[in-house]
């Protein structure tokens, strides 16, 4: 029997921070993570290129799921991705939209 | 004869760099700052009430000024700062205020 995967921990909505949110996305690596989600849509971490290893690649994005950025869910062996646009611009109206127009 | 002060070293608009800028807003003294300065315009260091050490604040004040977050001039004894406005909205249009709206 296949053991159930356990769900991925997420904060709530009520529970972002907001220096926790822009420290996420002040990373170069993360910024382009976030970008890549934004115009391409769910995809897994292996989809998006970034010139790191794949253990900081993971890394970096479990600091997107921890600040509330983007939530991750496991479909057999792949782990998607989408960003928490909604629950993002209910906290802090704008801001990610803000910060995705001025990566260059 | 008084020694001529030595200008204090800021970036250019066009040396802004916004993973630099986001993580100069990511920290809640900093953002603390940031957002007395919007509100209560130019004031020396003494004047912001911050919960940590005056060595710790300089620096705080320094990684706001070495990101382009803010502007300080040397009047006297007194280090007197200012938010640059329209540099970072001259490269980062609507970041600065989108920030400031969602500190609470």
């Amino acid at each position: 029997m296949q053991p159930v995967a356990e769900a991925l921990p997420h904060p709530k909505r009520d529970e972002f921070d907001l220096s926790r949110v822009l420290h996420a996305l002040s990373d170069p690596v993360r910024l382009q993570i976030v970008s890549s989600i934004a115009n391409g849509g769910e995809c897994s971490m292996g989809q998006i290129e970034v010139p790191v290893t794949k253990s900081t690649c993971t890394h970096h994005f479990k600091v997107l799921r921890d600040a509330g950025v983007l939530m991750q869910r496991q479909v057999g062996t792949a782990r998607l991705n989408t960003l928490r646009r909604e629950d993002l611009d209910a906290r802090f109206p704008g801001l990610l939209d803000t910060v995705l127009r001025s990566v260059e």
